[in-house]
Parts: structure tokens; C-alpha cells; sequence
């Protein structure tokens, strides 16, 4: 949406009645202290047929799915625990009878974090299917995760593998192949995107300062909230971008493309502290999980900015995200 | 919307993860303990333009404040009180100007009652507008307020006056008046309605069972609620039930429909011990605020019923509450 922050920004509270406010809006999630040792996060993410999924490239389960994996991962961005979620759901006539389905595939994500629905509202609408979901979830009071945690000096890695799922959404939209195996593969990774609570996990039992932010717009957009949260600029290095062996089959400027600004990977990437790089990487590698170091942090020179290294050259990343296709 | 309530009843859980749910889907709002002394109260609501509210009879700044007024209003009615408050918001572009307008109206009813914006979603959407609101509360663990806690005996009692809203509606749709001052206070009770927070915090402070709910559907749907949570039936006097002055001005039959029938009063609905009754009626008059006991809760033959006694004869009202206009 054009102007997005400007008006996010103009209907932000300066400020706020409840003193229990740690983080209001502005971040992955808010969080609010309910007593000593605890604290409560809640987010919200909406999708819209024709603006955020396409009936022809979503089957309904994947529809629930996503919407879910969408908000756990903003859960999973602020370091915390998801536990509870409700539900809005305007259905026009011609999504009638595949309620039971969508909701089949929250149902069954949440089951895997045992994550408990428990409210919601379904609605009637003229035309577009609308959903909405609100997660609560939680953390202890003494560790926090946000945005505006990097420092210059420090290492940028991220989870998984990058680009999959804008890769999966080109293969479904011009049926295109990625070959044997690897389509299969790309197309899940759109559908059926697994939030990163496992490596939420992890980073929470480091004892280091993270600034952490999950890839819901693709990395240079999640690099860039990191660099202006924090007032830093971030380097990132080409040829350290982790490619799944799959979107290594497609176009070299495909992937690049894909990796760069190609959203809803859901993977996460942090900031930490240079030192605290190797502990991460043990602990991670310990649990089969993948983590890689993709670049530095540096002092901005003026406004902060994202850079791609590449052969010892730098340039300037833009800070357009995903953009959702086009009705 | 059609079989909502099959629907409903398909996709809540059979069991939940977590032991901290004390109430979860089928209530006004969800709870869940949060630490001995205090649970939290979580509900959503969502407004569609052309289902719920069309843009001739409700201007922006009322879209939003009646999408709060909403949800304030579920809170009430689990005699909660409500702490914070998150919107995802679907706006197609000839509501885009209109942004501003309908966050200032939430963020005006927020102010009054102390409740903070800490969350949200805007993102574009094709044609109509869906707004979602949930919020947060809180009350004391020893307290509940449930639709299933009537019992044969009791009073039945309701807040303020009823069918306002609906009338309201009608003169704004049909371009009719009630007369001098009147066509504003019935316009205003349908744009701006005041969720019962005020009443809520009364009926917190006496120690007596009470069951509650609000009137969103409409009085008949809403006495059904509490009958088929409670396993009674009820009975309510045709010659008590509260109208203001200005609804007095319609036509008689218009008054009985809108006050059966019509939504989105946000009155409160409560059945109370008897021998209760009295001290509730003592403390909103003390307080300035209108309650008025409007019948009784009786044992139900076979199935629970809501019946209208007028004169010494009964007939039994339909369940079906508030029907949104149709496109």
C-alpha cells in the first residue's frame, strides 16, 4: 500500500496509556508485561485474495496455512513463544465451501506449535475473501529481540535458504519447472512456509544481544527495518546468500531477483554481536538447522543503508520489497 | 451469514493445548489465566462495507469507532476490562482518503476508556472495505460472567434503552424523522454507540452469579444465547421493556421490531438472582444509569425457549436476531 508507513507512523499513539507497554507499534509484535518473569506478545496479519494470494496459485488449506505461519513467524521475530489465536474471516459466496479447508490448514499448523484457537469472527462479504489473525504469545521479561538491537561490528546471517517462495509463486503463475523433485519443493515453500520457532528457540538460549526480524518482504526491505531501527548501514555479501539446491536450477538472475526481494520465505535474519557468530553457528549446526553468516554491520554514513558486496564492490540495495502481484 | 453456528461448532477444538484456556470459542470473548489473580479476556469483531455498514449512513470516523465500540462491548459483557486493542484494516482505494477518519475514530472511544492501539495490519484490498478489530482485557480470576450461568428464578434485566440503534438505521436509510432532537439522539445511538463498560464495572462490584451477554443481534437472539447456554427458557414483559423517548416518537410496531430485533444497541443483557435484583437496581440508580428488570428465567420445557408475555399471554419469540441489509 502506497505510503504505508507515513500512515502507520500518523496513527501511532505518541503516547500510551498503559505503562505495561514494552513495544508498541513498530516492531514484529507488540509486547506488554503481565507480571515479573513474563511478558505477552500479540501481532496481527491480514491477507487478501487478489492482493496477497491468487485463488489459482493457493488451494484454500494453503490459504489458512500461510495466514497462520505469517503470524507465528512474527512471533518467532520477537523471540517469543506463540500460544493463542483468533480469527476474522470475511467470506464472500464463491468461498463458501472452503471454509472447512482453510481453516483445516490453521488448524493443523497450529497443532504443530500447539498453538489453541480461541476466538474469532466469520463474516459475509460481497466479494473478496479477507482474513485476519491475531496471535498472543509470550517471553521471558528479561530478553528482547527487537529491530533496533544491531550495533556496527556485527555479523548478519540468516536461517534456511532464500527466495523459495517467490520462486515457488513464479513456477505456479507461468507453469514453469524447476525440474525433478525441486518444484515440488519451490511450490511448498510458497504454500506451506513453516515459521522459524525452531530457530527462535535457539537464539533464545544465546545469551547475546540479537536484533532479529523475520523475512515476510524479502531480505534487502527486512535489512533496511534493521538498518533504520538501529541507525546503522548493513553490508551483505553475494556470494554468501544461501540458495536451496532447487532455486539453484532457475536463472542466475532469477534468483538473485528472488533472494533480494522476494518475500514470504519466513526465514529470520539477526544481528548479533561478531564474537557470539561461531555460537551460534555451532549450536545451530547442532540441531540440523541452517545458519548463515551473510554479511557485516557498519556505522551509516548518513542515512542508513543496505548494501550488496559482490567482487569487492558495493552497491546500493533498493528498499522495495515484495511487491504482491498486481489484480 | 448462513449456518454460521454449524460452522462455528466445525472448526472449534475438541480439546486445547493449553490448560490455561478458561473460556475459548462460543463465548463474547475468550479467557485465560495468566497468573493466580488475573486472566486475560481476548475477542475479535469485524465490520464489512456493505454487510455490516454502508458508507451513505455511516461516516468514517463512526466505521471506526463502532468497530471498537464493538469489541469494548464483548468485553463488557464477560464484566471485563479492556487494556489494548489491534486493527487489521483491508482498505480498497475510494476509502483510502478516509484512513485517517476512521482510525480517529477508534483512537477518540480508545482515549475514553483508557485503551491503547498497540497493533495492526493495512493493507490494500480490491473493491470493499473489512475492518478487524481485537482487544485485550483483563478481570480478576474469582469472577465470571458467563451466557450459561442462568438459572430458573432469576431476573432478567437489561441496561439503557433498547431498538435505538435500528431506528436509527431506518431514518437514516429512509430518510424518515422522529421529530425535534429526536432524529439525532437515534442517528447517534446508531453511529456512536457507548459500549457498556460503565454498567460492567458496576455489576463487577456486587457479589451476586450473574449471567451476561450484549446485545449486538438484537434482544430476542440474545436472550436465546443465555437460554441455550443456561438450558432455560425465559420470559420477558412486553410492557417493561425500556424504550427512550425518542423511539417512543415511531410508530408500534416499528418499536417492538427494532427492539426485539434490531442490533447493535451494546446494552447489556444480564439474569441475576431475585433476591438480587434490588441491590443492582439500587447501585445503577446511584450511578445514574438505567437498568430495568424486564423479566424472568424459567425452567425449559424440552427445548429452551425465549417467550414475550403481553397482557397474560406468552408467545414464543424467533431466535433469528439482527439481519444485516442485504446488498
Amino acid at each position: 500500500m502506497v505510503d504505508e508507513f507515513a500512515f502507520i507512523h500518523s496513527i501511532t499513539p505518541g503516547a500510551y496509556h498503559h505503562q505495561a507497554i514494552l513495544t508498541g507499534i513498530g516492531d514484529d509484535a507488540a509486547r506488554y508485561r503481565i507480571n515479573q518473569g513474563e511478558d505477552q506478545l500479540v501481532c496481527t496479519d491480514t491477507m487478501v485474495e487478489g492482493v496477497h494470494f491468487l485463488r489459482q496459485t493457493m488451494p484454500p488449506y494453503a490459504v489458512g496455512w500461510k495466514l497462520l505461519a505469517s503470524n507465528l513467524s512474527d512471533i518467532a521475530a520477537m523471540g517469543g513463544v506463540p500460544d493463542y489465536y483468533l480469527v476474522s474471516a470475511a467470506f464472500p459466496e464463491k468461498w463458501f465451501d472452503d471454509r472447512e479447508e482453510i481453516f483445516q490448514g490453521m488448524s493443523d499448523l497450529a497443532d504443530r506449535y500447539m498453538v489453541d484457537l480461541i476466538g474469532g469472527d466469520t463474516v459475509s462479504a460481497p466479494d473478496t475473501l479477507v482474513l485476519s489473525a491475531t496471535v498472543i504469545g509470550h517471553m521471558t521479561d528479561h530478553r528482547s529481540f527487537l529491530r533496533g538491537a544491531a550495533k556496527p561490528g556485527d555479523s548478519l546471517m540468516v536461517t534456511g535458504t532464500l527466495g523459495d517462495s517467490a520462486a515457488g509463486l513464479e513456477l505456479l503463475q507461468n507453469k514453469r519447472h524447476a525440474g525433478e523433485g525441486h518444484t515440488a519443493f519451490l511450490i511448498q515453500r510458497h504454500q506451506l512456509p513453516l515459521p522459524r520457532l525452531d530457530a527462535a528457540d535457539l537464539i533464545r538460549r544465546l545469551p547475546y544481544r540479537a536484533a532479529l526480524n523475520d523475512i515476510s518482504d524479502g531480505l534487502a526491505s527486512e535489512a533496511y527495518e534493521i538498518a533504520d531501527a538501529s541507525h546503522v548501514s548493513i553490508v551483505i555479501e553475494r556470494e554468501k546468500l544461501p540458495v536451496s539446491e532447487a532455486l539453484s536450477q532457475m536463472p542466475g538472475e532469477d534468483q538473485l531477483k528472488f533472494v533480494l526481494n522476494g518475500g514470504e520465505d519466513y526465514e529470520l535474519l539477526l544481528s548479533v554481536p561478531s564474537e557470539a557468530a561461531e555460537d551460534y553457528q555451532n549450536l545451530f549446526q547442532k540441531n540440523h538447522l541452517l545458519l548463515t553468516n551473510i554479511g557485516k554491520v557498519i556505522k551509516a554514513q548518513g542515512k542508513p543503508a543496505v548494501f550488496l558486496e559482490e567482487s569487492g564492490r558495493r552497491a546500493k540495495l533498493e528498499k522495495s520489497g515484495y511487491n504482491h502481484f498486481k489484480k
